[in-house]
């Protein structure tokens, strides 16, 4: 059964799933600006939307748009920000 | 805020969200055989895992894997089963 979770009062929601024994998620991002932390290393892609992502130890935004995907290590976090509502899988990698 | 959909005791579950003023959905189905009925014509895109879909007037069952779509009529109807957990993208078109 996929797990639901919610994040940021509900702006963030993702639906949880596995596949070869491996965690993922695919979710929808509300405009806005997050910060979350990784327990295990993780892969963001863009399904549609475009997201913005401040990496670990970057100072500035990248943009990604639909289709493209941006990796964060584990036991760290990244902020992610959208202007418009956005799609996302992410992989627990 | 995303609007969280679930079907056949949480099996398929979908997450609803807008874009441009059009209906999107991202989900998971878990394996098994579902029918849907559709108000709205819709586009169903694999995120990943696989789909077979019998789609209206079809008697045959198609494969859809990941990265692949197909089209279901509005005020219609279509089967969908999967053997994995299954990631889809959902555009009401």
């Amino acid at each position: 059964m996929p797990t639901p979770n919610s994040y940021f009062a509900g702006k963030v929601q993702s639906l949880g799933y596995e596949r070869h024994g491996r965690k993922q998620t695919v979710g929808v991002i509300e405009p806005g600006e997050y910060h979350f932390n990784t327990d295990a290393a993780e892969r963001m892609t863009v399904i549609n939307g475009e997201l913005q992502a401040k990496l670990p130890g970057a100072t500035a935004w990248v943009v990604y748009p639909a289709g493209t995907s941006f990796e964060v290590p584990a036991k760290s976090g990244f902020d992610v920000k959208s202007t418009v509502s956005s799609a996302y899988w992410c992989e627990f990698i």
